[in-house]
């Protein structure tokens, strides 16, 4: 069976932004077309779409952050399943929205297409 | 955190015409695609559809004058948050709509795109 | 604020038949792409797809009296919100179906696009 | 007012097949995208792709049988929305089927496109 | 009426790992475009794109060994319905997933398509 | 090797319309999708799109007549070389272009796509 | 044989603009969605997307003005063909461009598709 | 450097048919959307299109024993390049046709995706 | 007749990089999809993707400064045609490339749609 | 103006292959969707679609090789420009084809698309 060691994102940090209508629910979608790691069992590089959507409470996530985020995991070994959930949580951990979704959109392996989706 | 200076829309009016079949509900959908304003940021130029989505009480929109509204945002500083917010706001004000739903669809910025749902 | 005259539509009879399965709930779909009739504001001709939605009683409509009828609105001024209503009157006295939708979905002007949904 | 007369297929016969999952709920989808037949109005030749989707129960249908079939409405004259009926009424008696759907997807005729949708 | 012989699946061992957030709903989805048997009635060989969906519990399947398993039904004379039905059922055992969802999306023969859906 | 009997098209008649601007080369593309035959193997149907581009000289093919022409192939039985080679033949002698090419663009049979393409 | 009669375009007159480059060759790409006449024959409307290409000399066609000599065929009964090469006449006639494309591509009627080309 | 053994197609035999109108020249497209082989490096499954374009002279290929002949592949380790190359000199020795192009279209392969195009 | 006054640009400078491979013929094409600027007789906002696609001499031009080059259109106004041009003349007077191409694609004004294309 | 270091592609080897129909002329077309390197300028990654066309003399390249090759730019510092021209040279250097083209088409950045071709 596959092992996980610990993530360590130390390359870059998301940052909160006031939500400037905390009153009123509103769904924010993001795509990130441009995401690309290393697979954990081949070294070879992973590519996806994420895919982020969520209702505000009181921050929104700054998008310039983001990007530099999502471009740390580049020299990452993480599985599809893996890095989905990571975004997911540093995402929940940074905002408490009220609703989250992240998807992993991976591009095929060995014929083999995935995409992962996380929701809370 | 960012911060947002009063808006002042003074360039244009929207304009209210009768329903003419008030006792029923029905839909109007309306698009937008030439939607532009500039980032609060950075200063570029931002664009987007705005795609509105209402079922109308005594009240439609006149379009020529939502197209010189949604055109008077061309020189406003303004992030995709607050103007996708302040369109509902003002539809919402006008018309006091039985529906109504506002979403700005903006082009990618730094490859990362956005989508902003604002519904009530 | 607009006025709407009366629309006597006298060049055209939508005609019934009778349903072939009236003990059976089913539904029948009808595009029709080459609805145009003038724009009472500017005068300029409009065009829409008319899509209509029904499950029948006791009566189908006929399909060429349908699009006579369609064409019958050729030369009238008439608004996006009234076209569509009033081909949902007719066709709901018509036949009085179980359920009926009628979507008037309208080519841009001012490049604003617009989409009348009637359902009832 | 329209009439029709009786519908005898004659040139084919559906075959059941043994459902060799019959303890499990699974669903069917079938498109047969080269239906014709001939406009009982005007003579002229009709084209549609039948859609079929349905749980079975005992028994599944036979696809050569079920083209075959679909085939002998070649030289029928048959209206769309009976067409559609009839197919739904043969697997239905055929199968007796937990759920059935029979689409009748037209070619357009006088610029007028027609969807028929049988459910049951 | 057709009948079934046992399937044996020797050439091919589905892989489990261990789920690494086992605490959590989260649906993967998985297309393998490439699949290939061989038709029990004709001999011919069918095409079709398998599609899999499901929330893990405790293990998640292993892609390489998916291809494998997949790739395994080459030489095997399978109808659409039983094949669809046993990747099902292999997934089923291996997994015990929340969720599950198999649809085998094959190619047209003799210009009928047909999609299996299997979910539990 | 394959026999082909003689093609009496005696259900219909092209008929010719004189040109209104003969002294000028242009260029009339016509597109037939509804077209059907009888395979001379199988006895299964076929179904093309029939495409027809020409530069006309002193006269030009009447559309209803081209259209009750194309019907006329239901009930033959007929290759696909040698359907699309006898409409040439037959809108060659009719018109005498200034150029002619005729298509049939056949759906596919036994999972083989095939188009012929005639021209002069 | 089909006749003609004379062509009287009074509704709407071109209107030409000078060119702002005339040493230079450059192509200016028009296409007009939205064009609809009668037809000659059945009475029933036409419609067709208009496409115009050419180099210009010493005048462009001011755009309002196209746009509304397109829009006066709307009560005329014209031809596929005849209407295609008189909006080329008016052109030629107008700009004397040193190239000039004219396509008239048609709706399907009675489920035939004409397009009609005119270059010189 | 790679090596290649003897191709021996022996389980299938391409079948000419007389072309019906061999004084004319006339093109015959084939899509075969089905391919597979063997990869002789790894051993897994290849998927490609086949596209076959040629003027014929005296005989044209028959479509059942083509797509028999294409079906032989299945078991064959052959690479991208042969197999296209092999098909080619099939065709031309079997038909020496005036004109001939087949083109091998391939599924990607470790996110390489190759067409092989043979003509002459 | 149109007139059209100075035109000058003075908020931005287009920046020339040294072509790292001047030994060669390559193309760089590229496309910039916010174009946008005002109408000269309307005062409303225009659209256009604007193309640019050359062979470099000595030099090409930096991304960064034509980005900001084409953002200083956002104020001006200018017609089509005279943009196109003019984005033509900056290129060729900083560039000297070897061929060069200039194409603005424009959204519809008024349900006319208009692609200006200069090469030389 | 910009500088460029020295390009040392020690990661990777693209390996020759035997051309196993040196007599004939044919194309290779290659596609690798999943190109990334590093922006020269703003240090941000850059994804692009590699496209490699050529016709092969005495060898062609292994597609494994070509993909380590490719995979290598991961982390190079290197502008649009010059890695096509890099590719193009390696390629050309190793395998001395008798056509060559390799197309670099590069995702947006600053909303500004590039692509570039180097053929010889």
């Amino acid at each position: 069976m596959q092992k996980y060691g610990t993530i360590n994102i130390k390359d870059a940090t998301l940052e909160p932004w006031e939500n400037p209508f905390p009153d009123r629910n509103y769904t924010i979608d993001i795509d990130f077309p441009e995401f690309t790691c290393l697979c954990p069992r081949s070294g070879y590089p992973d590519f996806a779409i994420i895919k982020i959507s969520y209702i505000p409470d009181k921050t929104i996530v700054e998008l310039k952050s983001l990007k530099l985020y999502l471009n740390s995991f580049r020299d990452k070994s993480i599985s599809h399943e893996e890095s989905t959930n990571v975004i997911f949580d540093a995402l929940k951990n940074l905002l408490n929205p009220r609703t989250l979704k992240v998807t992993g959109d991976f591009n095929p392996r060995g014929n083999v297409k995935t995409i992962i989706t996380v929701s809370g």
